[in-house]
C-alpha cells in the first residue's frame, strides 16, 4: 500500500498555531473522513518552546529551527505564521522552493511581497494558500477567487479590522470617548497593548492590498491605499452620523473606475439600514458589488485563535487534496495569473459626498461665509445642522455636502481656515451610500 | 499543438441558460484569461427554437435533442438548466455516464434524487457541481464545501426564497395585507403566475435538504423537512414582533443535535438588530453557526437570469479545470464523502419560544383561562400583550413563551381550543434569538 498520508510542518506556535493543533486534533476523524486519507501533523516550530500552550503534543516533532521543517522530505504542507516580513519571507520562499505547498495567514508578508511569493509558487510548481490572512475565519478569499470568478468585480467594501470596529461601537452604544472605548478593546483582549497598526488603519490597508488583488485583478501596493484610522473620529461625529441615519464604520475600499481604481480606507458613513452597517463588536464583512452578480456580502469572525486557524487548516486541506491528485496551481493565488498595474486615483480625484463638522464661534455671518467659500468651489450643500447656540465658546456646525470632487474639498476647506472662522481642525468623513 | 479547449453544451436555454450565453460572451476574454485555456460554447439545446433571446448565437450549434449534446464527443461539460426531476435526471445520469462533467441549477432534482446523482458522478469518474441551485449568485455551497471543511457546523438559518423574503418585506413597510403584497411580487417579476411552489415554502425546503447535507452532512430528503410558509402571516403579526425587537422571516433552519438533526422551514421570528433580519426585498442570506468558526453569513442575490448564471459559469469554470488537469472528485459534491442516515427529531420534540396570538372574546376570564391552560402544561409565559378592547368582538391577546416543548405547547392550544375562549385558529410562530 502506497502511504497516502499527508504531513504538515507548523511554524510559530502562537495563539492560532495553538488553535491549528487544536482544529487538527479535535477535527481529525471528521478531517480525515472528508479527505479520505489522513492528515497528520508532523513537526512544530517556534523559538519558544517552554511556554505551556494547553494542547497535547504527543506524536509530533518540536523544535526551534524553521529549517527542519522545510527540509524534512516528508513533510508535504508547511504552515507559516511566523508573521511580519523578515524570517516568514525566508521560509516561505525556502518552503515553496523545496516543492511544499505553503498555507500563511501573514497579510504583512503577502501585501508586501506577494508578487514575489506567487510567482515563487508558480516556478516552483507548487500552491500558496492564505484564506486566514484577511477577514479571519471568513471564506471570502474563496468566494472572490472562485464563487465570483466569471463575473467582474466592480467594488470591494469591507471591515476587515475587528479591533477598530469594536471601538466604534462601543463609541455609538455608551457615548464614551475614543481613549476608554480603546482600553476596554484591551481589556478585552480585541486590542494590543500598543494598538497602533490596528487603529491607525495600517492592518485594514494591508488586507485591502490583498483583496484589491483577488477583487480586481489590480496590483497595489500599501503605500498606494490612502490610509486614514479611527483615532479621530469623535463621538459628536457618530452622533450627527446617526441624526442622518447613517453610521461609522473603518472601510477598506477598493473601486474599479475607467481610469483605474481607487483604494483608500478611512472612517466612513454608511446607511444605518444597511447589513453592512449590523456589523457589530469585533465582527467583520466584506461587501462585494460584482457585474452580473451584483452584491454579496460575507460576514463573521476577523480575528481570534480557533476561528482563524479554521481557516487555517480549511486551506491545508485544500492543499492537502491537491498533493494527493498530483496536481498544483488549479487555481492562480489571486484567481488570475497576472495582475494589471493600473493608476491609481489620487485623493484629489475622487468624488464622493462629505460630512464636514466646523467647530466655529457663533458669530452671524460664519456659516454664510462657509458656505460662500463652498458654493465658489461648486460645493453644493444638502444639509446643515447648527444645534447649540453659545455666543462665548466654539459649537460645532455640521454640513452634509452633495457630490464633490476632493480636491475642490480641500481648497474651500483651506479658504475656511485662512478666514479664522473657524476654532479646531474641521472633520471631514466621506460618506458612502451606494454600499 | 494539443487542444486545450474546453467546451460546453447548454441544455435548457430559457431564462438562467440566456444569461449564461451572456456571461460567457461577455466575460470570455476575462474568463479564458483565468483559465488559462479558452472555454468555448458549442451547442445549446431547448425544445423552443423560435424564441428570440436577445443574444447571438453565432458559432454555437442549436439543436432540440439533449442526447445530441450528451453524445457530442467534443464536449467535455454539460450545464443542465431543464429544471424538474424527468428530463433533467435522465440527462444528468448520461452525462455523467458519458464522462461529461455537469453543472446543474436544479434543486428540486438534488434534493430528491441527489444521492443517485452523486453516486453516479463517483462511479463515473467525474464531477458534478450546483452553487446556483441554493442562493442564487451566493458562493454559500463553496463556503460549506470548502471554505468550512475543518470545522463542525452546529446550525445553518437561511433565508432562501427571495418571493417571500420580498412579501414579507413589503408587508412590513406599506402594512399592506398578504395578497396586495404578492399581487406587487408578481408585477415585479419576484413571485410566479402560480406561487404557491414558494409561498408555501416548499421551495425552500428543497433548499434546506441540500444545505444540510452540506452543513451537517446529514441525509435529509425533503419529506424530512416540516414545512410552513407564509400563507397565514398577517399584518398584526409582524407588527407585534415588531414591538418586542423582531421581524418575521421565512427561515430554512438545521441544526445539529445530539439525538440527530433539526430541519424546518417556517415564519420565524428573529431579533431586529440582527445582521440576517436586514436582509431585505428579494435578497438571499444564509448564517452559518460552527463550533469552531462561530457565525458566519453569506448574502446576496437569490435569483436572477444574470447572478444565476454568473454562479452556473463559476462551476463550469471549477469544472473546466479539472478538466484542464485531468483530475476528477477533487472534492466530494458535498465535501464529504458519505452522508450519515441521522433521526429527524420529530416537531413535537422541538424545544424553543413561541409568538402566541390568540383572538379572544375580551370577557373576565380569558385571559386566565389560557395562561392556566399553558401553565398547566409547564410552560410559561414572558410576556403578554392584550392592546385592545372591544366587548363586542374579538380582539388579539399576544402571548410570548420561555423555551417549552413543542408537543406540551399543541396539548394546551387544544385545550384552550376546547374551552371555548378563542373565536378563530390560534396563530403561532417560532422564535429564534441565536442566530
Amino acid at each position: 500500500m502506497p502511504d497516502l498520508t499527508a504531513r504538515v510542518g507548523l511554524v510559530g506556535f502562537g495563539t492560532v498555531g495553538t488553535g491549528v493543533v487544536r482544529v487538527l486534533r479535535e477535527h481529525r476523524s471528521d478531517i480525515d473522513e472528508r479527505l479520505g486519507f489522513p492528515l497528520v501533523l508532523k513537526r512544530i516550530a517556534d523559538i519558544d518552546l517552554e511556554t505551556d500552550r494547553g494542547v497535547p503534543l504527543d506524536g509530533i516533532e518540536l523544535g526551534t529551527s524553521w529549517e527542519e521543517v522545510v527540509e524534512d522530505p516528508e513533510i508535504d504542507l508547511v504552515v507559516e505564521l511566523v508573521g511580519g516580513t523578515g524570517t516568514a519571507k525566508d521560509l516561505v520562499l525556502a518552503a515553496l522552493g523545496a516543492g511544499k505547498r505553503v498555507v500563511t495567514a501573514n497579510k504583512a508578508l503577502l501585501a508586501h511581497h506577494g508578487d514575489e511569493v506567487y510567482a515563487a509558487a508558480a516556478r516552483d510548481g507548487t500552491d500558496i494558500a492564505f484564506e486566514a490572512a484577511v477577514a479571519g475565519t471568513i471564506p471570502v478569499l474563496r468566494a472572490l477567487r472562485e464563487g465570483l470568478c466569471a463575473d467582474r468585480i466592480e467594488s470591494l467594501m469591507g471591515i476587515v479590522n475587528g479591533t477598530c470596529n469594536y471601538i466604534l461601537c462601543e463609541m455609538e452604544e455608551g457615548s464614551e470617548p475614543y481613549p476608554n472605548c480603546l482600553k476596554r478593546a484591551q481589556d478585552l483582549g480585541f486590542a494590543e497593548a500598543d494598538p497602533t497598526f490596528d487603529v491607525s488603519g495600517m492592518d485594514s490597508t494591508h488586507k485591502l492590498a490583498i483583496l484589491a488583488g483577488l477583487g480586481l485583478g489590480a496590483n497595489v501596493h500599501p503605500d498606494d491605499i490612502s490610509t486614514e484610522g479611527i483615532e479621530g473620529v469623535a463621538n459628536l461625529d457618530i452622533e450627527f452620523a446617526r441624526e442622518f441615519g447613517l453610521r461609522v464604520k473603518l472601510l477598506a475600499i477598493a473601486k474599479r473606475r475607467e481610469d483605474g481604481v481607487e483604494v483608500r480606507v478611512h472612517p466612513t458613513m454608511i446607511p444605518g439600514a444597511s447589513v453592512l452597517a449590523q456589523v457589530g463588536g469585533p465582527m467583520n464583512a466584506v461587501q462585494v458589488r460584482g457585474e452580473m452578480s451584483g452584491p454579496t456580502l460575507y460576514y463573521g469572525a476577523g480575528a481570534g485563535s480557533i476561528p482563524t486557524a479554521s481557516a487555517v487548516v480549511a486551506d491545508v486541506m485544500e492543499l492537502a487534496r491537491a498533493k494527493h491528485l498530483g496536481v498544483a496551481g488549479r487555481v492562480p493565488p489571486l484567481g488570475t495569473p497576472t495582475l494589471r498595474d493600473v493608476p491609481i486615483v489620487r485623493s484629489e480625484d475622487l468624488e464622493g459626498e462629505y460630512y464636514l463638522r466646523f467647530s466655529v464661534l457663533d458669530r452671524p455671518g460664519v456659516l454664510a461665509a462657509i458656505a460662500g467659500a463652498l458654493g465658489e468651489r461648486g460645493i453644493s450643500i444638502a444639509s446643515v445642522v447648527q444645534p447649540e447656540r453659545h455666543e462665548s465658546r466654539a459649537v460645532p456646525v455640521v454640513i452634509m455636502t452633495h457630490r464633490a470632487r476632493e480636491a475642490a474639498l480641500r481648497k474651500a476647506l483651506e479658504e475656511i481656515d485662512q478666514q479664522g472662522a473657524v476654532q479646531d481642525e474641521t472633520r471631514v468623513i466621506r460618506i458612502e451610500r451606494e454600499i
